[in-house]
């Protein structure tokens, strides 16, 4: 952690991103910011290409329905799925809900997730009529793997982790995870929402069951998400949402459906949502997800060093966390250090996090939340500085 | 119907459409097209003013959530509903299936649509257990509100109609619907997809207890649609999906919920989906849904007119439909139908148009249909009739 900065190891794209111009943009985990070639897909897919998909006769739509389905064996590729194991969905919170609504329970009603879960991992499984238990973190914020490994029961139908933690940047040793929740029978969903901008994933190597990612984390557009699930076991979810390109055959007594993926995609899809992902999706390809992870992880170093060479800032989460950085500046609501930063033209998170469980597991009713992306860099570290140093001065 | 062509009442708005030039789109009830303010929107949301919603401290995310609660509150003027009433969801589709899957059914099992029904207003209350009746159609293809009221029962939760039919383009009289639904004390949901682009709605004057509309079809982005839903019943119902964004507290036992509209929006949302659709409301209301009826009835006369001067082809639904035409060659399949016009330049939609119950009350496996927008002119119709004539020497 004390090595010298890695400068070889340093992407240089912040150009590429005209909405960050003049801006410390230290919010990538709530979403991130857009390159200029995801702009213009969807200007042109507007502008250009526009046409439904999946039943136009004329030849804009058959193109369509190629781009869109294009973009599915690109997202799938992505983790290293197949493409008929690919659901589009609004985002990883309508994954996730997707498989708590129709996963058959086959007699146990119980999931295991961890303290460290955001609230979309947690409350669709409450909605959904399961019990919820919860693994304890390690000491420095990592899901503790040989409690959960204690905790799992034959009554857990499925297991449900975040790659990474959006509060703490906690990477789980996801390959251990899966291993964990097969050896009781139960599966493992993955909420990859932190990870798939961060991490190069693999589902083959993990052993994942489902794996749920968002669009608008990964650079891309907002109202498109990703549920990558089993083949056999998607076979075996009835559909969740009725509507047209679902069916089969309809008739008012009963109705029957297609096979996966299209069994799950209910209506007109976000045509230009799929397009823009794949955009997106080929950028972080382009620049390597290796080579984006060591430019966070080489961010997450700096920044954790010069946050501990301020006194009186609490530092949450493991110290190789993966491009996220959870604070506290002591005696300081960590709203109020985030309205200051703001004047200081650096953008943080301050609040909960949509963790209300973490945040009584770290003692606090919130932290601040610095993230980056590949557009981040040294400058956005000096200003963040800066700024809790202002905040010290204000708060003195 | 055999007026003069009334040029007085037409738009000319088609150079504001970049897609279709040298392109005759008959297909706007499959998805509109974007005029160019809609498409600066969301070119400008992502490249200038990009940032999350409801969670920020930071100055951009606070202007983006009160530009996203604009959309809302646009949303829901449009059809002359309250902020609070609108819901933002994925489309249509997921409106329709947010309340067959969370309204009490209080005892009532059964629900009443008709004949003419999209698939997203059948399968979705087959999905969640409801029992559907399909009130028939009268000789003209409109929805047979006088059998509706002899059909309907106390048994009956809800009446589910198409306010305009999206093949028949057959306008629903609402206000007597929802009366006739009142009167056995059964809620009234009216399918305004292919009605809010083409016709002034008030949900005020038609007393409708629920009202789900798309985005796309609104010359807006995809990914987005609406459901307004009366403040009464929204309030009684429980959450669907499960996530951040909508919950007050979790706990791993038990978690608690916000009111609506945010109990039914989990996760971040399609921001930038509703910065779009607001532009596109903003544009229809510039230009006045009476304005754009006006437009589309006259095209509906001059086409049903032409296609009737062509020997051999049949036309279905009303005159006075809404902006749709349906028809057929007789002895010619519409797919080879629709792809000789696609080579003429011509794009209409062939096939069941997700109404299967209504083909096999039609007598046929498919149609063809021309559907028209704003921007449609006379110039449209003498190439659809062009390519039909051609249609008919190709299979002479």
């Amino acid at each position: 952690m004390n090595a010298p900065i890695r400068i070889n190891s340093r992407l240089d794209v912040r150009s590429q991103f005209p909405a960050i111009e003049n801006w410390h943009y230290l919010d990538s985990a709530a979403t991130a910011q857009k390159p200029q070639a995801v702009i213009d897909a969807i200007t042109n897919a507007y502008a250009c290409d526009y046409a439904t998909v999946h039943r136009g006769v004329y030849q804009r739509s058959s193109e369509m329905t190629v781009r869109y389905e294009a973009a599915r064996a690109a997202a799938a590729t992505l983790i290293g799925g197949a493409p008929n194991e690919l659901i589009f969905t609004r985002g990883a919170t309508e994954a996730i809900n997707l498989v708590a609504r129709t996963l058959p329970k086959n007699g146990r009603n119980r999931v295991l997730v961890s303290q460290l879960e955001h609230h979309s991992n947690i409350v669709p499984w409450q909605l959904a009529g399961f019990e919820v238990d919860a693994v304890p973190l390690t000491s420095d914020g990592q899901i503790d793997l040989d409690a959960a490994e204690v905790m799992l029961t034959e009554e857990h139908r499925i297991v449900g982790f975040a790659h990474v933690s959006n509060v703490l940047g906690s990477i789980l040793d996801a390959k251990r995870a899966a291993d964990i929740a097969h050896s009781k029978g139960a599966l493992l969903l993955i909420d990859g929402c932190q990870a798939v901008p961060r991490v190069n994933v693999n589902i083959g190597n993990i052993g994942a069951d489902f794996y749920a990612f968002s669009g608008h984390k990964l650079y891309g557009p907002t109202g498109i998400g990703c549920l990558w699930g089993r083949s056999d076991l998607l076979q075996q979810m009835p559909p969740w949402q009725g509507g047209g390109a679902m069916i089969d055959e309809v008739r008012f007594e009963r109705s029957t459906f297609l096979n996966p993926p299209a069994r799950f995609e209910a209506g007109t899809p976000h045509i230009v949502g799929a397009v823009g992902l794949h955009a997106a999706i080929d950028w972080v390809q382009n620049l390597s997800l290796d080579a984006i992870h060591a430019h966070e992880a080489a961010l997450v170093a700096e920044a954790r060093d010069a946050l501990r060479r301020v006194d009186g800032v609490t530092i949450y989460g493991p110290e190789d966390s993966a491009g996220i950085v959870s604070f506290n500046v002591n005696g300081v609501h960590p709203h109020d250090t985030a309205t200051i930063l703001d004047d200081a033209g650096v953008a943080v998170r301050a609040g909960h996090h949509c963790a209300q469980p973490l945040m009584r597991v770290l003692g606090v009713q919130a932290t601040a939340r610095a993230s980056f992306a590949a557009h981040s860099d040294t400058s956005d570290i000096e200003a963040l500085v800066r700024g809790i140093e202002q905040v010290k001065r204000v708060f003195a």
